[in-house]
């Protein structure tokens, strides 16, 4: 190979070596993205590798606990959950394992089926926690191929609580977490990153602090990671801890578990099942205000900032973990405080990646899932190489099937009784669907008082960037050009742009500008008249549900529609229009009328077969304007079809 | 897979049926480009369907026949006048198979070699001539499988000319071409495209006029895809044979064979070798001034420029065949009167493609060989795969050795004395290398009055696309910045500029400022603290012939520095800069400073102890201006570096 010679000065060396010189409050943070953007070491390195590299650039970062939820629907807002505090941008998150609760099965609610969702829907590194007394090793070794198998690539390895009172220890069986940490490198090798608890006051069963301590080095000996803390009241006990760790030779990152106090209840009841004994100070505090949970929330914050600072002054911590409870409120209002709460208006990519390591090189999707990401990721779960670089010809690989529409991630945050009001309890004609899709573009509450904050299409509001587009969109909705997709030409903004921006700082961002709809036969027939005037101009793609298909796209190639050029790097181009695609995107875009719009109706009525006639008789269009660099021809093209018309 | 349904209306047929409806002259070739754009079918079709789809959409072509040179310094110019009669645009050359002078060996001057040339260096599609007579089917099939290896496409099955004055036929030997057609299907399938001579007066040794067009029928069903026809003087003579052929049931395209009259005696002997009678109005006018070669030569274009237009004019005709004797101003002058001469500024990409079917999908390239596009063919011959979209990781395949520095498709073209006249007879020291350097740049003689038109790291004139930095390049030669690569930044220029463009029409090229250069360790000691202060903006490599290798790139990864964006396609990358690949060029950039300009001196000589001090102690430079929108910054670079030094 051609790569004999030395490097005398590499790019983080020298990166780093400039830090200092460098102006501005977020210097650390910039010179931590110029040596290694975002980009890719984000996607590349494993946890323990983003940890030391935080720690190096003295990046403080937290990470989240959550447990799998009891029910469907609660595990559809934890999901939700993950969506919103992950744009805090934590390290890691992790869910927790209960045996009694079939954690390993693929129930939705199951912590396998839940981090499954966060790694590859929610685009977060996870750690799946397991417990292993009472289980067979054949057990604990289906699980763990379980989780590589999904994608899963961190373990906090914990003994779990025995069953029954007394608890006696297993020959040749897992007594102690160590045994499972030994489990895992012996039978996965290196694969997975492991975590194991420490207990700052010491385990509760154990013989002594001391003894404690001993077992801990144990665990990190037999192949340990990184230490996460049970909580803790007060700053010295975790510092001493660590303090007392390091003395012994233990030389791996501890992590201090922060529980912000969030109610009476819940953490008399935290505190029984961790045999921790609560400060008299915090006593003092709690007992006279137990029936104010806003004030008990108020002073918990308060308590956890103050904690959590005096940790990070030491110098001794670089993350915090916290114990969220599986609510938001508190943990966000700490982190906000603490300054250490990221909402990085800079995405990777623009779309939302996902965190399996089988897609760590995927940066090209098409523009249709833009807001079914989700959908696209479980329709492409099966795929052994994502697209790196190019999208690629025609041939590649097939779309899953989508047969669920209630995929439990999939599902609408929205129960039927919302959604007919916001789409109409009884429709009326075309018009009253034209009615619809304008008033989720223009935000206006519809004739019945309601506002439209979905559609079958988009779960979310309209994005920042398509209000760009609001004035025009609202235009052409009115009269049955039914927008479900689009974007903005762009013409080399800045990469950190707050509203198109995504990709490492110092580069520029272009796209085409996009329309999606659904319109009539009578409409695109005016359409393709006027398109011929804009040969080469606009590529077009039009489709009915039978599959008839008119295109202009050259040789059925891709045509990239989103890219970005930065600094020492080659072409992204994150977003295409691949006419192929385009055909599995449109069974999936006509089903959701039916799926989730004419079945709110009874069979026969009338309103369902408003939406029947649109479903079998509308064409699926998108048009892409390819002269990025002048005004957006797309609208004109619009007017001209309506002159058309007239 | 996805793709079961109909296209109702193709790209390719939507376009035609425009074509009639657009205005301008060159309507048809305009749509024929937007159906299927040069950038991939011209590198994917194989002849026989460019020929279709040039006879489908009307654009008249030609093709140019060459035979082999006798000595290496004849290659060397006949390797020249392929790149500039390939800029006419040919749909294919050929070359000539002479028995006698060993066409399948490895000379520099063998058909075989020759053919390799065209296809893989000059980008030609190549037909090689193969004759069978007299030959084994060993022999055959050896040469065939090499030619193949080769990455030619492509054969002419001829029976070739006997040995001795009677010709008997051989029992199971190759008697006639439909042997050599018959074999190469039954040994290679459909892999060449095969061509057969057509004799529009019938083949000398035919029995009749009628029995050769049997002959002519045999081949063709034999397996032959088109036919080229020998010489003829009269229009007339081609369109009956096409008639009559047609009328036995010959479809595939037939080409005329032109050959222009260039002179008397190569009249004479060609008319001798072919047993054709030379028509008595033609002689008439040749006779009276045989001895004057202009005038004869003015005259055989008169009548070739008359009788192509006959040929084209009756619809009969799409490409036309030239048999140019190795000559090319006869050739150049008939096609530009009829307007098929096509120096299209469009390349297809910013460097010129290889022909070689492996390399079908090649689309980036490093910047480094810009000026030594035959040298990057060749280091890179052995690869099986060529990137395609994304240079891709720094694990890129090692680039071969470049021994020989005077493989004669590297060979200047200038002798040794014109390189002294050039490059100095006398080097005084390290300023009058930088004298040279200026000079070349600035195209004003030196001091002794000779223009300096190449240098060892580019054997052409400064290209029109670096003139636009002439007056910098200018200022920092005289410095001793020796430049060797650069170009200018663009910021979305039309594909079509006659200057910068290139690809698809309707598109957007751009570019990074790239600027490489040769500079002493003082220089550089202060361009380095300089480029201190353009951190993220710039990107650089530095590296001295030991291989010191100094650098910002994050990663080592690639940086993209010309890309373009075309309707309906994705993102083209043709050039970066790669770290990896600049340690493998500077072995090359260094090397050149011995092997092309130290040792024309004598050893020991203080001219050849300069270049080798500069030699061992400059280093190479490269500097990529990442802001492509704002003005480019490296000259500030440089003035700033030569003010610290001040």
């Amino acid at each position: 190979m051609v790569n004999e010679t030395q490097h005398t000065c590499s790019a983080s060396s020298s990166s780093k070596s400039d830090g200092g010189s460098s102006s501005g409050s977020e210097s650390s943070k910039d010179s931590s993205r110029c040596s290694t953007p975002v980009l890719d070491a984000d996607r590349h390195e494993r946890l323990r590798e983003k940890m030391r590299r935080r720690q190096d650039s003295g990046d403080k970062w937290f990470s989240l606990e959550f447990f799998p939820p009891r029910t469907a629907n609660a595990a559809v807002n934890l999901i939700s959950r993950f969506d919103r505090m992950g744009a805090g941008g934590p390290l890691f998150i992790d869910v927790t394992w209960h045996p009694a609760g079939d954690p390993g099965s693929d129930k939705e609610t199951s912590s396998m089926i839940i981090a499954n969702t966060a790694v590859n829907y929610c685009g977060l590194e996870t750690i799946l926690h397991m417990t292993c007394c009472n289980q067979t090793k054949d057990d604990i070794t289906g699980h763990l191929q379980k989780a590589k198998r999904l994608g899963l690539k961190n373990i906090m390895a914990l003994r779990g609580d025995p069953v029954g009172e007394e608890w006696e220890e297993e020959v040749d069986g897992f007594n102690y977490a160590v045994d499972l940490v030994k489990h895992i490198r012996n039978e996965f090798d290196d694969y997975f990153d492991i975590c194991v608890a420490g207990y700052p006051k010491g385990h509760p069963e154990a013989e002594s602090y001391e003894a404690d301590l001993r077992h801990l080095k144990e665990k990190v000996f037999a192949g340990a990671d990184f230490i996460i803390t049970q909580l803790f009241f007060r700053p010295e006990t975790f510092l001493k801890f660590v303090k007392d760790c390091q003395a012994i030779g233990i030389t791996c990152p501890i992590i201090p578990g922060i529980f912000p106090i969030q109610g009476y209840h819940s953490l008399r009841q935290l505190v029984k099942l961790s045999k921790l004994e609560v400060p008299q100070e915090i006593k003092d505090v709690i007992e006279p205000i137990k029936d104010n949970d806003a004030a008990i929330r108020n002073y918990g914050v308060e308590l956890a900032v103050s904690m959590c600072r005096e940790l990070l002054d030491s110098g001794m911590v670089h993350g915090l973990h916290f114990y969220t409870l599986n609510r938001e409120v508190a943990t966000t209002e700490v982190l906000k405080r603490l300054g250490i709460w990221k909402e990085d208006p800079r995405r990777p990519l623009p779309w939302a990646v996902s965190a399996h390591p089988k897609r760590r090189v995927e940066d090209v999707r098409p523009i249709f899932w833009a807001s079914r990401p989700k959908s696209y990721i479980y329709r492409t779960q099966e795929w052994d190489d994502f697209p790196n670089g190019r999208w690629g010809n025609s041939s590649s690989p097939a779309f899953g099937e989508l047969k669920d529409y209630y995929l439990f991630y999939l599902k609408s945050k929205s129960p039927r009784e919302e959604l007919l009001k916001m789409w109409g309890e009884e429709l009326t004609g075309e018009e009253s669907v034209f009615e619809v899709f304008t008033c989720y573009i223009t935000g206006e509450p519809n004739k019945n008082g309601h506002k439209v904050t979905c559609m079958p299409w988009n779960d979310d509001p309209l994005a920042t960037e398509t209000n760009l587009l609001k004035e025009q969109l609202e235009k052409v909705n009115r009269r049955g050009i039914l927008t479900i997709n689009s974007q903005p030409n762009i013409n080399g903004k800045p990469s950190t742009d707050p509203i198109v921006g995504w990709g490492p700082s110092g580069g520029y961002v272009f796209q085409k500008a996009y329309l999606e709809f659904f319109t009539s036969s009578e409409i695109v027939t005016a359409l393709l008249k006027v398109l011929k005037k804009y040969e080469l101009r606009v590529n077009y793609h039009i489709v009915n549900v039978k599959g008839q298909n008119i295109t202009n796209a050259p040789d059925l190639q891709p045509n990239a529609v989103t890219w970005g050029i930065f600094p020492g790097r080659e072409i992204i181009q994150p977003t295409v229009v691949d006419p192929v695609s385009f055909l599995s995107w449109k069974d999936e875009a006509f089903a959701l009328w039916i799926e989730q719009w004419a079945k709110l109706y009874e069979e026969e009525s009338p309103s369902r077969m408003i939406i029947q006639y649109i479903h079998d008789n509308y064409y699926l269009v998108n048009l892409v304007d390819n002269d990025f660099p002048l005004e957006n021809c797309l609208w004109q093209v619009v007017d001209d079809t309506f002159e058309l018309l007239n």
